[in-house]
């Protein structure tokens, strides 16, 4: 592989499969955690798609994603009742049968007794053609892998214990680096500088952030690379920055992953 | 209007711009929050996309969800930095200019004095050419609407208060009213009867949600209608279900907005 080829970060998308977001019941919590993961990983977390358990929905987005990233994760969908149609929406978005999986199935198998191992359950084991098992080690009903879509469960414990496996089947990069610095300016203030700053480091991704914290407007500035040295450098500039504005920062804190 | 007419609920799509999401640094909150008020005025939200400050995804993002959708809400990306683009890309995408609009510029030179009024700030009364202007009473910088397309700020307190004024620009509807039974079954052993009660009730939409709670594995049963008679008359029939399985629910609530 050329030195450019093992240094590129591959992209993704998240598609989130359900109801309960969209209805405004449940808080997503999968985004943060998988968008945390995948930049420790140095896969770049480019899209999310928050769908409803329609066929039409889930078709469209996994081959428009599909087609556009390296990798697609989904979550949601792919349990025992009528609203998961996950694995058959999938299977249709690529043009391959819904089979029992052998190995699926045994593993339900292992999991319920003979006389617990309902039709319902057994829908589970509805896998299509030519996908891979991810394996699931809370309650036996696996995921899988379809070319570059990734299959997995909606409820965040078993959905975070599948991603283990999937973090094997991916190429993983260079961890994403990240240093933030926070402030009491106000952005407009800081924005002609900090255009300059962007302007005289594209390989840094430069994003700022105001907030509320308290009732009172803060700025919080981030810095993103996978070069630590680069970082450290317009980091150390954005700190000049600021200062120069009469203003000291308030708080540093550089991400670098395990 | 016929009867049909008024009775269909529009849907929505939500765009979220901003790399602070997909990198893992910030959870969002702003689709949780619209989700239930859009829900509460009986707007369906069909589809929520997270995406990056880039311009090439605004535009086909905008455009796609635009077509597809009675109403867009994008929230992110309106400030005075050099990572908000959402205003000169949703020109872009609709084929309009963007220019200094006066209206805002006079709501910016009201709340900054002269020296104040810096380019940077400036920057943000550029708006799309026949864009209506949305208040901003907390930090002055408007939001837009042109065609569906409502364009509000990312920060949250900013965009709950630039939503009052959306809510008197679209249509709403009836509320969409839920019911929420939870019980100790397990999924795959209600999948068939609940299957069952979704075909014998077309008009209401049943969903199942597993999830850990304190290690323990319990069902959420979500029933929503806009129909309030109809949705007790399908609850009541659900918790026969549940007891025929021995089992007895363990909270049902009712979510009726004000």
């Amino acid at each position: 592989m050329s030195d450019q080829d093992t240094r590129r970060n591959k992209d993704a998308a998240l598609v989130i499969i359900g109801m309960e977001i969209l209805s405004g019941r449940t808080q997503d919590t999968n985004t943060h955690w998988m968008a945390e993961r995948l930049t420790d990983h140095g896969v770049i977390l480019k899209e999310v798609r928050i769908i409803q358990d329609d066929k039409d929905a889930i078709i469209r987005t996994v081959r428009d994603l599909s087609d556009s990233y390296d990798y697609v994760f989904t979550t949601g969908g792919i349990g025992p009742t009528h609203d998961d149609i996950t694995a058959e929406s999938i299977a249709e978005a690529f043009k391959v049968k819904l089979e029992r999986n052998r190995e699926a199935y045994g593993l339900l198998e292992e999991h319920y007794s003979i006389d617990e191992l309902t039709p319902a359950r057994a829908k589970m084991a509805m896998i299509p053609v030519g996908a891979e098992l991810i394996p699931n080690p809370v309650t036996s009903a696996p995921g899988f892998i379809i070319k570059n879509v990734h299959v997995m469960a909606g409820v965040p414990r078993i959905m975070h214990a599948m991603f283990d496996h999937v973090l094997g089947a991916i190429e993983v990069g260079q961890p994403i680096l990240s240093s933030t610095v926070t402030c009491g300016l106000q952005e407009s203030q800081i924005a002609e500088d900090l255009g300059k700053l962007q302007d005289a480091y594209p390989d840094i991704e430069i994003g700022s952030y105001p907030h509320y914290r308290g009732g009172v407007l803060g700025l919080s500035l981030v810095l993103r690379s996978t070069d630590a040295s680069i970082l450290k450098t317009a980091t150390d500039e954005l700190v000049e920055l600021i200062r120069k504005f009469g203003d000291e920062p308030k708080a540093l804190t550089m991400r670098m992953p395990n």
